[in-house]
């Protein structure tokens, strides 16, 4: 465990500093050397750090552990805020919970933090693996875990889940993709390149060297725009949801709380999630075949699309269940669409409660 | 009748040439002249031009009149292409079929072809009501026709169809708005906001005062692809359509098919489009109050959403046909979404005939 504050002001000064990522804001978690990680495209994470937020007791069997993985620009602060607790479905009274940041969120390494060449615009591609494979060996060597009661994601987190469950089938014993894919769409692949598009345009981007994320203001607004028109659903707001949450009209809602959301990130950071969103592809471990590489799946797993979800529909996600042995389709119904992961529609959490306790009862 | 090519060479050397806009690729077609029109945000089109594509016999009665408004970014080509023709349900054996090109389209009086003070980036705002004002005219005053069999449109040309329909209701006997609807739609307008931010924030936009349109490449592809995104549906990529439109690859479609299709067009011609398709709204002409101009419809009206599209979605166009005394809600499904407009689904056409030549023997 390394003090991740500190580090980095030993490390330089060609970090770019963000006080959006910190303890202050996203703690507590540990941070976790888990030593050089080479990528599947071919760079390396040189002492890559993960940083991990857990909560409830390791049990003497070592076999309570559930492991939450997160989404594109979320941290392990949302997942303990929304998604578990004591009592709750994902139990801290009864479960060892491991929220582990993925790499490039900007608390786990990622381009903001990095310091020397590789940081910033040269920081190098990663995959969904090459987080599953850092997750792997800071369960197995670190943490001397062998064992995942469930492993739960929602969006990126799902693609995480899914690639858990293809590469290590006999660790895995239960798995519940939410509101992602196993293999991301040419839809999907596509509208996370208008994502990246909304930033790298900006001039103020500069190719990923700008001074501050300030520069990158107008490009961070219109990826939040791209936000705000597919990551919830035209039902949303046609039943005046925006009202409901608070905001007045459509460029209050636009710029408060999408702007207000996104408008604090790392725009390098953004871009590396983005980019490894739009190639998670679990038939990588098997020579393209998708069928092949979900049939070896040996979680008893639920597959959770949200029924107005529009890039990760539900007949996407109900096309691979069916390849996924003894897999359920469970479908969460908001008209929050994607972003029902917020949590914000209070209809939304009860059902995924009721079935991630139907799973863990299994 | 004007010959509109020779009047810009006329006019002055301020317009920006665009061979896209010409009668070799779009035409025949008849420039009319309809005089000075007053707009509804203020400005004035003077001596506003109206390109039409008219075909079939006007009769005697001249009561066998179909008019149909154009879409964004399309012009009376592809209508007379796709959607008109002897023995089809608009039969131009039988009706008289008078295709008018939207404001702004590129061939009516648009930015580009606006020479003086008031072309390009300071062309005025133009509303639906304005289009259909205009066109108003030109039939009344030029063509003397005072009844319409029928007004037909999809998308923008449904918004035309909403307005022509609540506004002069004893001319209009029936009416099929497709794809589109009467107000639009939160969610809707910020959709078409980021087509705008797509091609604004382009460096080479330069507030409208560009020197040729590919000055702004960078911003009009990012526009193709957000069309892409929203456009087709994720069953349309995940059916392969793209294959059996004959492209190879998401690059290849996107290039070729959806930025070969809009890069050629005029950059602030599309804006212009996009600020009157943003603000379509027939409850202007009743204080606001929905219910109350939709109740003013006469027409016998068939509301025709697409099941698979993304921003005109059914149940947005279902709750506004409820507003119309006795119009029927015909769904017609495509998985290739909103643009399905296009005709490249072969499945589509014959549904949407059968209801157009059941609404007409009506």
């Amino acid at each position: 465990m390394i003090p991740y504050a500190n580090k980095h002001k030993m490390t330089g000064d060609d970090v770019t500093e963000n006080a959006y990522y910190s303890q202050d804001l996203h703690g507590p978690y540990e941070m976790h050397d888990i030593g050089d990680l080479p990528l599947e495209e071919g760079g390396t994470l040189r002492g890559c750090q993960l940083a991990v937020a857990r909560h409830g007791t390791l049990n003497a069997a070592k076999d309570n552990v559930i492991l939450i993985p997160t989404w594109y620009s979320g941290t392990s602060k949302i997942m303990e805020q929304v998604y578990i607790g004591p009592g709750r479905a994902l139990d801290t009274d009864k479960y060892h919970i491991i929220i582990v940041n993925q790499i490039g969120n900007g608390l786990s390494t990622s381009p903001h933090n990095t310091a020397g060449p590789s940081g910033a615009g040269h920081f190098p591609h990663v995959r969904i693996g090459d987080d599953v494979r850092a997750q792997h060996r800071l369960l197995t060597e670190k943490l001397g875990i062998s064992s995942l009661a469930l492993v739960v994601g929602g969006s990126m987190g799902a693609q995480q889940t899914y690639e858990w469950a293809v590469r290590y089938p006999d660790m895995v014993r239960r798995a519940a993709p939410i509101a992602g894919t196993a293999r991301n769409t040419q839809h999907d692949f596509l509208f996370t390149q208008t994502l990246v598009d909304a930033i790298t345009s900006d001039p103020g981007f500069n190719h990923g060297f700008y001074a501050s994320p300030a520069d990158v203001r107008a490009g961070l607004l219109r990826h939040a725009k791209m936000w705000a028109v597919m990551g919830w659903s035209t039902e949303f707001y046609q039943h005046g949801r925006m009202a409901q949450l608070g905001f007045s009209s459509l460029d209050d809602f636009v710029v408060n709380f999408m702007f207000g959301y996104f408008g604090v990130m790392d725009p390098n950071d953004l871009i590396c999630m983005a980019w490894k969103w739009q190639r998670g592809d679990v038939a990588r471990m098997a020579g393209g075949d998708l069928a092949a590489a979900l049939g070896r799946v040996k979680a008893k797993m639920f597959v959770m699309p949200i029924s107005h979800d529009m890039f990760f529909p539900v007949a996407d996600c109900e096309r691979e269940c069916k390849l996924v042995p003894g897999a359920q389709l469970r479908v969460l119904n908001s008209i929050d669409g994607h972003l029902a992961l917020f949590g914000a529609d209070p209809g939304f959490m009860p059902q995924l409660e009721g079935h991630l306790r139907e799973l863990l009862a299994s």
